[in-house]
C-alpha cells in the first residue's frame, strides 16, 4: 500500500516517474532515485482504477513485481510491507521481521506435486550479516489473498510454521524466483491475529505508527546494503 | 494446463514459438499461427520449471496473460479451461459453459472497499450472437486458487451466484480489465463440486473426455468469430 511507502519515498528523496516505464493505464506507481550510491526504485500497485483502493493481494503484486523486474532489472528485491503477526510465535504490535521462508496458506491442491506447487514455499535471500548487524527478528511468512483467517487457512498457516501473516510475500517470492533475483522480506506486525481484537480494525489503527517502524528499518536495510555487494550481506 | 490446449493446437494447425516472445527461463509457451483469417495465439503458463506440474491458480494466469497482451496485442482474450460445477446450478460433466460474470471467492477483505476490491466482480465481453447461434449454456464463474471448497470458499461461491468455479478465470478477468482487452471465458465441467465424488478424482477422471468437449465448443467459437468484428459477437 502507498501509505507503507510514502515516508520512505520521503527519506530517501526519491521522484515520482511521471512518464511511466509501465503500460499506459496501469496504476502502478513508480519512485526513484539514488541513495548513498545506490539506484533505488520503490514500486506500488496504486490505486484501482475502478474502486480507488489501494491494490493489495497476489495478483496485483505479482504483475506489479514482474513489470518492475522487466523495467528496472534490479540486483535485489525488498518486500517491505505490513503483516498479521502471531503472539504464540513471539509476534509484538510494531516488530518487523526479516523473513527467511514464505509460503501460501490459501492455494490447496490435493493432488500429488501439485500440492507442493500450490504451497509454493520458498526461501528468501540469505543475508547473515544484515540479519546478526541489525538485530532483526527472524521469522516464515505465510501468504494468502484475504485479510481474515478461515479455519483451513489457520490449519494451513500452521503447517507453514509461520510467525507473520501478509498478502503479497510469496507472490512476490514466485515471480522473484521465476525471474531470478535475489528477494528479501520486510514484514511490520500491524495486529495480532490470535490476540483478542478484531483484525480490520487492529490493522487500521496501527497502520501509521507500524508504517513508521517498518521505514525505519527499511532505511537502516538500505543503509547496511550501501557499498556492499550481495554476497556481503 | 496444456492438456486443455494441446487437442486445439493440432486443430488449428499451430506452431510453437520457439524464440519465446516471454523473458529467458519463465515457463510460458505459445503456438501461433493463422486459421480461418484469424491470427490466433493460444497461450499456457506451461510447466513449473521447479516441480514440472503444470503452473495453475491466478497468480502464473495473471502473469501470462500480462505478458501476452503486452507482446500480441489481441483483440480478444478467449480463457479456455475446465473448471467445477454446481449441479445444484443445473451443471452436468462435460457441459461448456460461457460465463457472464466472473469474480474471486477466495480473497475477503473486510474493509469498506477493500471488499469489493477482493470479490473483484467482471463481467465478460457481451457476446449474445455467438450464444444465441451456438446455444451455450450461461453461468457466472467464481475463481479461487484451491481446487478443493472449504466452507468459507462456499459462502462466497454462493454469494457470486456461481454455477462453475475454476482457478483462474477473475485473474484473467482482472489482467484484461486492466489493459482494456475484451475477454470470454469457455468453462468445461470436470467434475460435479456439490456432487459424491472427491473433487481431484473426478477431475482427473474425466480431464480427457472433457478437454475434447471444450476443445469442440472453442472451435465452434472461433469458426463463428472467424469474419466478424467485435460487435458482431
Amino acid at each position: 500500500m502507498q501509505t507503507e511507502a510514502l515516508p520512505l519515498v520521503n527519506k530517501f528523496q526519491l521522484t515520482e516517474d511521471v512518464d511511466s516505464v509501465f503500460p499506459k493505464g496501469v496504476p502502478w506507481v513508480r519512485f526513484y532515485g539514488n541513495y548513498k550510491g545506490l539506484a533505488i526504485n520503490i514500486v506500488c500497485p496504486g490505486k484501482d482504477p475502478a474502486l480507488g483502493v489501494d491494490g493489495v493481494g497476489t495478483v496485483s503484486i505479482s504483475l506489479v513485481t514482474y513489470a518492475s523486474v522487466q523495467a528496472l532489472k534490479p540486483d535485489l528485491i525488498i518486500n517491505a510491507g505490513t503483516a498479521g503477526g502471531f503472539g504464540a510465535k513471539g509476534a509484538s504490535i510494531g516488530d518487523v521481521f526479516l523473513s527467511s521462508e514464505v509460503a501460501f496458506h490459501d492455494r490447496r491442491i490435493p493432488i500429488p506435486v501439485f500440492d507442493i506447487y500450490g504451497v509454493g514455499s520458498r526461501k528468501a535471500f540469505a543475508t547473515p550479516n544484515l540479519l546478526k548487524e541489525l538485530n532483526l527478528k527472524v521469522g516464515k511468512l505465510s501468504t494468502g489473498d484475504s485479510l481474515d483467517m478461515s479455519p483451513v487457512d489457520e490449519a494451513a498457516i500452521v503447517a507453514n510454521d509461520a510467525t507473520v501473516k501478509d498478502m503479497e510475500g510469496a507472490a512476490v517470492a514466485y515471480v522473484a524466483d521465476l525471474l531470478k533475483v535475489p528477494v528479501i522480506f520486510l514484514k511490520a506486525v500491524t495486529d495480532i491475529v490470535d490476540g483478542d481484537k478484531p483484525t480490520p480494525e487492529e490493522f487500521l489503527a496501527n497502520l501509521a505508527a507500524v508504517t513508521a517502524a517498518l521505514d525505519q528499518t527499511a532505511t537502516q536495510v538500505v543503509d547496511y546494503i550501501s557499498g556492499k555487494c550481495l554476497l556481503e550481506l
